[in-house]
């Protein structure tokens, strides 16, 4: 099995891991969830090679994950904005993190929060539950076939 | 900025892509909470080469996401495990496979559900909430730094 092969794996978090888990396309999706549109502006932010960023930027937009658009201020350049089904990514990067906050913390951070724009007050973390509302833990899951 | 300065990265997402961002790796975990222990169960499962297989584990096991234990049989084997600190990296596996089941379908699928062990019922989809319940899309949170 390689890479090829596992856009038609039976399993959807391989699907998933095969458009968008190389470590740079998920940075680069996090930064255009934060509004950043331009080449120049994710090749600052990322601080990635010029080759690379277009490599990713290309395959983002060849998974649908990505589209680009004429720049909104009218010049030449084009500007990569997310797709509908882009927007489903963002509970995969909360959930890295969360995991990321929880277990991997660094001294010196800054300490920054996901607030709800409404109410200005921090989102619930993220949980699985059950459809009575429990809280569920990976060994409370199992994965069956739907009958 | 290269891999290696990404654990020191302000960015929980960053940090945790540094940490399972490869490929394989979330799919060696993915395996290990399916209960899969050894070399030999990854590498047919993964279909995976040997040698890619040995510096993912290792790599893993540096970080604090899989440890090595004697056999539960009592043979020479090591197997492999995940920590307490990798069990919150379900709820990634499970974002993604959500985000791979609505948007990156295959015709043909054995359709498999998440259920909850107890009820044998399908879990609820993962959603991110404010503080009063109410479900949140990518365009109503926001990251702040706390005061």
């Amino acid at each position: 099995m390689n890479r090829k092969h596992l856009t038609q794996a039976e399993c959807p978090v391989a699907r998933s891991l095969e458009a968008v888990g190389d470590w740079w396309s998920l940075l680069i999706v996090r930064d255009a969830f934060f509004g950043k549109r331009r080449f120049g502006e994710f090749l600052s932010s990322l601080g990635v090679a010029r080759n690379i960023l277009t490599t990713r930027l290309k395959k983002l937009v060849a998974h649908g994950i990505l589209e680009t658009i004429p720049a909104s201020d009218g010049s030449a350049y084009k500007e990569y904005v997310l797709t509908e089904k882009a927007k489903g990514l963002y509970l995969v990067l909360i959930a890295l993190r969360q995991w990321g906050q929880g277990c991997m913390t660094n001294d010196g951070d800054q300490e920054m929060t996901l607030v709800d724009r409404r109410t200005r007050t921090p989102i619930q973390p993220l949980a699985l539950r059950s459809a009575d509302g429990r809280e569920l833990g990976p060994e409370d899951v199992e994965l069956v076939a739907v009958q």
